[in-house]
Order: C-alpha cells, then sequence, then structure tokens
C-alpha cells in the first residue's frame, strides 16, 4: 500500500491519515464543498473535491469516491465508520477498480449487515444470541411451550408486525395464556396473521462489545468495551476494560466473538456487540460491526495497539503477526464524545463558524478532533466536534483526569456537550459503574424536569 | 494535600498542575511580572505575583516563594525542575515554614548535590564510578601502579588544577612513563603541587540514566532512558528503553541505583546518571539528580506510572504501593525539546510574541507545552517551548511517528528548531540507535561547515 484514499471526513479521517503516515503511505483526502478547508483536507497530501455538501451528493456515492481514488492514483480505499463503510455494494465497488478495500469483503459485510443471516452465523459458531421462537406460534399451547423453552420474562410480537406495534410483555405462564389469544387477535385482525413471535425480554441490560481482529486464517479479540450509556442509540460514554463485567462473562464473551470471526474468516478490524442481561449475568450476541468503531481509541489506551494501523497493515496482506497472548492490557480508559449540541435545549445541534479553541493535553489525554480556529461547524454533517479519551492507572484515577480533561476544552462559537459530560462524570451511578442501557435516558430526563414545583429557592 | 504551590513555570509548571488536578489538589501558581498571563498562571486555581521577570529576583528567591505559599494557603511546594529544585536550603526553608517539600529530604539534596560526598555514598552502595586515584601521586612507579589499578586509556589531572588544565590522556605504560615527568614539572610550576590524579579516560560513552522512586523505606526503578544526544551537556532528544543497553546492563545498572536509593533512605522520585564505555560496555556512576527531570514522560509512556502523581503522593505520605514487580514497560517513547532557537544561526534564542499554533496530537502523540496563540517567548527564561513526545510499540513505529508528529508542529513568530530534529530522525546513526555523547555535536559541526567549495550547483 502506497497511496490512501479516505473516504470519510471529521475526526475519522484525521485518524486514519495519521496512521497512514505513521506506516509511510501517503494520503488522499475526499472533500466536499463544504470540506475544502476541512482539517482533513489540510492534513492529507492530496485533496480530491467530490461534490456538494450533503453526504447524497458526495461522500455517500460509491462511484464518485472510486474515481477519485483512481484520479489521485491511489492503491487502497479506507472508509472509515459511517457513510459508506457498511455497504458491501462500495466494498465490491472498490475492488472492482483494483484496489484495495481497507475492510472484509463485500460478501462478508453483506452476511453481517443482514440480521438474520448474522443471528444464523453466531448460532452456527455457538454464540448466544437472544432466546426466541424460530417460527409463529398460533395457539396458547404452542406458546406455552415455547415460553418455556425462551425463558420469562417473554416479549410477544405479531409475526407479521413491524416496529414496535402489538408488543406486549409476560412474566409467567399465568400472564401468557391470559395475553396471547387478545395479542393474537389483534395481530389477526391488523395483520390478517394471528402467528406471534416469542423472544425473551430483558428488563436491564449493558451494552457490551469486543473489539476483534482477524487476517482471514486467524482471529484475536483486543478486549470489551463498556458502551451501555446511550441517548436515542448514540453513544456517548465509552470505556475499556468494562466495570461490572467479571472475568468469566469476560472470557465467555471474548471467546464467542473469536468463535463467530473465525466462522466467517474474518479479514480486518470488527467488533462484535453483545447485551449482557443485568438480572442474570448472561450475554447475548446482537449484531457484528464490519468497521472501525467510533470508540475505538479506549481499546488502543489500554492494550498499545493501533487498530487503524492494523487495519491498513491486513488489508496490505501482513498476517496478524500478534497471538493472543501478545494482547495485555494495562490501565483504564474511558472516551467522552463532544459534540455540537445544546443538552439544555433537546440536545439541537448548533452549526456555526469556530472561534478560539483550546484543546485538553498532557499526560493521558487524547484528543482526536479536526477543530481548529476558522474551521465551522456543518449543518450537513454528525455533530460530533472531538473525542477526549483518557488513560489512568485505574477507572477512578481516569474518571479524574477526564473532570480535568474537558475543564480544559474550550470551544467558542457553538453550544458543546462538554459540561453535561463532567456533569455525568459527577453522578453516583457512573463512579459505581452500576449503570445499563436505560440509565442516562433516565436521569438526562429526570435532569429536563422543572426543579420542583412551589420549592424553597 | 489540599493545595499545592507549584514554585516553577512553563511547561513544568503546567505539567505539575495536571498532575495535583489529577488527584483532586488545588493548584497555586507563582508568576514573575513577565508570566502573569503565561499558560501556568492562567491554569492554576490561583496565581500569586512573585517579583520582576529575571528570575534572580523572583523563581529564584526561596523567602518570596514560601511567602507566597503561605499567603496562599498552600500546605505543600513542588519545585519542578531547574532553578530551586536542587537547593537543599530551599527544602529546609519549606519545611522550617511546616509546609511540604515534594522532593527529597535537604540533607539527601545536599550530599547528592556535593559530587565528592555522592560519589563515597555510590562507593558505599558498591554501585560502580569512574576508576580513579583517591590521591594524588607524585612519582612514576607510583603513577604505574595506580594505572594498572585504574585501567588504561588513562587521563592524568593536576591534583591542584582546575577545569581542563594541563590534562593529558595516555594509552599505556610506556606513554605514562614519557608524559608524567613534563606533566607532573608543569603541574608544579602551575600550581606548587607536582601530584597528580590518574583517572580512566573513557573514549566514547553514551549517557543513560535510571529513573528511581522511593519512599523513605523501600525503593524501586523505573526503568532507564537514554539521552545521549546532547549539544553543550544540554539533552535534546531522549528515549526509553535506552537502545544499546542490553539486557545484562540494564539488569545491573538499575540494580545499582536502586541501591544508592536505599543507601540514602532516598524519598521522592530521582534520577542515577550513568556513563556507559562503549569500548568496555562498563557503566559508571556520574550523579543524582534529586527532582523530577525534563525528560520523565518517556519512563511514563512505556510504564504507564505517573511520576509526578507518585512524587505527590509520597510527599503526602503514602507509602510507595508498588514492588519492583508491578512495574512493566511496553513499547518504545521518544521525546523531542523544541526550543525557540534558530539552529542555522548558532542555535540563537528567538524571544518574540507567539501567532498561530498548531500542536501536534492523536493517537500516542503527547505534547507538553506551555505555548497558546497570544503568548510570548520571554528572553528572560529557558527557551524551551514543548515538549513532543511519541509512543510506538516499537522503536521504528516511535520514530515514524514523531516524524508526523514533528510535521504537524507549527507555531509562528519565534524561529524553532523542529525542523532540526526532524532531520536528526533521518539520519542513519540515530535510526540505527548507534550514537554516543559526541555524536550529535560532531553532526552539527559537520553540518555548519560550508556544502563544498567550487560545487557544481
Amino acid at each position: 500500500m502506497k497511496r490512501l484514499l479516505v473516504a470519510n471526513r471529521g475526526e475519522i479521517a484525521v485518524r486514519i491519515i495519521r496512521a497512514a503516515r505513521d506506516l509511510g503511505i501517503e494520503t488522499v483526502a475526499v472533500a466536499s464543498e463544504a470540506d475544502l478547508d476541512a482539517a482533513h483536507a489540510r492534513l492529507a497530501d492530496t485533496v480530491v473535491p467530490i461534490g456538494p455538501a450533503p453526504a447524497t451528493k458526495s461522500y455517500l456515492l460509491p462511484a464518485g469516491i472510486v474515481a477519485a481514488a483512481r484520479e489521485a492514483g491511489a492503491d487502497a480505499v479506507h472508509p472509515g465508520y459511517g457513510f459508506l463503510s457498511e455497504r458491501a455494494d462500495f466494498a465490491a465497488a472498490v475492488a472492482d477498480a483494483g484496489l484495495t478495500f481497507v475492510g472484509p469483503d463485500a460478501s462478508v459485510i453483506e452476511q453481517m449487515g443482514d440480521k438474520v443471516r448474522a443471528r444464523q452465523v453466531a448460532m452456527a459458531a455457538g454464540v448466544p444470541t437472544v432466546p426466541g421462537t424460530v417460527d409463529g406460534v398460533s395457539d396458547v399451547s404452542a406458546a406455552v411451550a415455547a415460553a418455556a423453552e425462551v425463558g420469562y420474562p417473554v416479549m410477544l410480537k405479531a409475526a407479521a408486525g413491524g416496529g414496535g406495534r402489538g408488543i406486549r410483555v409476560v412474566n409467567d405462564e399465568a400472564e401468557l395464556r391470559s395475553a396471547f389469544p387478545t395479542a393474537s387477535g389483534e395481530a389477526a385482525s391488523a395483520f390478517g396473521d394471528g402467528r406471534m413471535y416469542l423472544e425473551r425480554f430483558i428488563r436491564s441490560a449493558r451494552h457490551v462489545e469486543v473489539q476483534v481482529l482477524g487476517d482471514g486464517t486467524d482471529a484475536i479479540h483486543v478486549f470489551e468495551r463498556e458502551c451501555s450509556l446511550q441517548r436515542r442509540r448514540q453513544k456517548v460514554i465509552e470505556e475499556a476494560p468494562a466495570p461490572g463485567v467479571d472475568a468469566d462473562i469476560r472470557a465467555a464473551m471474548t471467546a464467542a466473538a473469536v468463535r463467530l470471526c473465525r466462522e466467517v474468516g474474518y479479514r480486518s478490524a470488527g467488533t462484535c456487540e453483545f447485551l449482557v442481561d443485568d438480572d442474570t449475568g448472561e450475554f447475548f450476541f446482537i449484531e457484528m460491526n464490519t468497521r472501525i468503531q467510533v470508540e475505538h481509541p479506549v481499546t488502543e489506551l489500554i492494550t498499545g495497539i493501533d487498530l487503524v494501523a492494523r487495519q491498513l497493515r491486513i488489508a496490505s496482506g501482513e498476517p496478524l503477526n500478534i497471538g493472543q497472548s501478545d494482547v495485555t492490557k494495562r490501565g483504564h480508559a474511558v472516551e467522552f464524545r463532544i459534540c455540537a449540541e445544546d443538552p439544555d435545549r433537546g440536545f439541537m445541534p448548533g452549526p456555526g463558524r469556530i472561534g478560539h479553541v483550546e484543546l485538553p493535553g498532557g499526560p493521558w489525554v487524547r484528543t482526536d478532533t479536526w477543530l481548529r480556529p476558522g474551521g465551522a461547524v456543518s449543518p450537513f454533517y454528525d455533530s460530533l466536534i472531538a473525542k477526549v479519551v483518557v488513560w489512568g492507572e485505574d477507572r477512578p484515577t481516569a474518571l479524574r483526569r477526564a473532570r480535568r480533561a474537558l475543564g480544559e476544552f474550550t470551544v467558542e462559537g457553538v453550544p458543546t456537550t462538554t459540561t453535561l459530560l463532567t456533569e455525568i462524570i459527577d453522578q453516583p451511578w457512573f463512579a459505581s459503574g452500576e449503570f445499563n442501557t436505560g440509565t442516562l435516558e433516565d436521569w438526562l430526563a429526570e435532569r429536563a424536569k422543572p426543579s420542583g414545583t412551589g420549592a424553597v429557592a
């Protein structure tokens, strides 16, 4: 690999350009009209304009990106995350043009992108998935038998339904017997099909994911990340190792992820996402992301493994070169996503011209960003402006450092979520590590309430 | 420790403030009139003005610093490096004022500050020192006997002389027999004393130092640093681990440093400096620095141990809490000192107002600096404006990353050594790790020569 086109923008494009440069590989940026002066365009060796600002007219056009790669003489393309990163047709187009796609084969992207096929692959690899019926059941006794297998609480869904429509949760057989006829009747009248699916209902769970690296032959894990703190399914704070995941679960989950990778002959960096049931400690595969993740730096900081460089080296045809026993961890890392949004106005995005900028720095603070004075937060793209990632010898040290680092962060011209993130650090549930996928939204809802009526000021 | 006064300025004051904040300790900065708006003054919780710009009228006045600490309600004082950091009288004044001095006891500073006493302590602890005669010898046969013990090549110095005056190097007994009478005669006529000291002459050596941590009872090492690349005895690039130091030497040298610390009941972070003879591989103790070193970050990056935080915790009365086996290393780290000097004009310092600043960042790049747009490089102080410290899984990776990081560094308004540092990275002797304390100055002298006369352009 001599010359890499980075098919992305923002902090991940900057990150990939740096990784390439660290390996002595030349870099080509692509930029929409809004991004011609953006950090990634300024940092790369060459920049190719690819069209108007809306991503649908530039960053999301496979043909345009491939043409840019050819024009600039690139021999490889890194898709980053988002945009075209999980589009099998893009990976195929890159390969068809005789270029190296930095990621798994198009067929693997396709397989993992299809939830039903991904679940089948997981089951074939002996990776636990959320228990549920395979086919719909149409009478109470079949439902009772299936529920006994699945385990209570059980979620009842219309086999023909979509979205959240007609979903009921039942806690035991009595509730099931009482709810089934009504639910099935409703489904029959709504969809003309009374069959129901049963799936284990997980009241409260953590979102934990396992980082993997594969070269098509061998595969290893690079430990797990805790990503439960989410708002509208967007991760807000991530960390590694995952607090509240004990050694047994960690060992079983990471082994499962490696089995899954071997099953598909996975090549590149990838992530297997799991739900960990708070009540039982069981874990279940949800999906695999066949690309680099936003939160990859926390894994890098505890292991010393450069995941983006590994992607580039694997794509160049290098074998993994490291075995599982070479992957060790030290200390604790936490990533805070800073967005140009106003948390006190419903997280409304605040595009604008950037004035003065001060970035956190010093020991064990890594700031991945595209911010620079005079730059602009565009209304066309994601509002992520920086990731502040801290490392400490243990979690409390990392969290104290995070408070310091977030305090050093200054950006004028746009609202940010920095203060909110600092507030989260001070919450007892965060300090103790006792939270799940619902905690952040519950807390945000509570926080948004007017602070008591008739209270004495 | 609740409130720490940082008796320093520049990047080390910023570093110490960050470490204190990471531990939840409040910070007090002191600032000369030139520094009232400097980064360390802006970052601290409180600032106390301590006088005019020349350090002799502010940063170098023990009484003024102690008064500032009292005024600000500080309960501890960190001296940083340089300035008052190795002044036993300052450590004593801090202690006498009922405040905690972040460093070893005044008596240990005094003992190690006296070269003769430090050498005696080293010998008592079984730490090798440069072989030499203890008393002067006045005749050839005594000189020959002494030289046989010391080992050739031998340096002959007038016992009563000073500086480099009358020093001769002899390579064997014949040369000694021939040189001694003349040298002794010259000494007799110059100083009225013909006695000579003999000391092993080390043709070519590396400067390697061992980082230590002690709590007064226990002591450990935190591996070694290579610091041979010097100009006028100022280190320019430092790294850890030291290339060219094999496992046996490393083990013996680090063990020697720990013995020395135990001998004096050392408390705090400290550094034992050694010369490693390029010809024989023997190592010899030169001196101990009883303070934090400029180059401490390379040790932090390979071990994950926060040396400044450790100083603060030890000063607070905490025991070490880590044993030698807890100290492990990973990868390779290199520090580049960036100075506001013009290498092409004899390293002339270039004070001035700072314009636009872009600092290197991203994965495994740590920039310790006080630079900010609108700040100023003062003619009153040291010209160090930033330390760019990189980590990589191995030395070649770290060096490639260093090239990238130095390329990202931009500061307008003052000259810098950045380009020269990048040039050094590309030298074969640097890439191979084959250099000694003379290499950099030899190369700089060669580089300064006009590039050939009559050459065809």
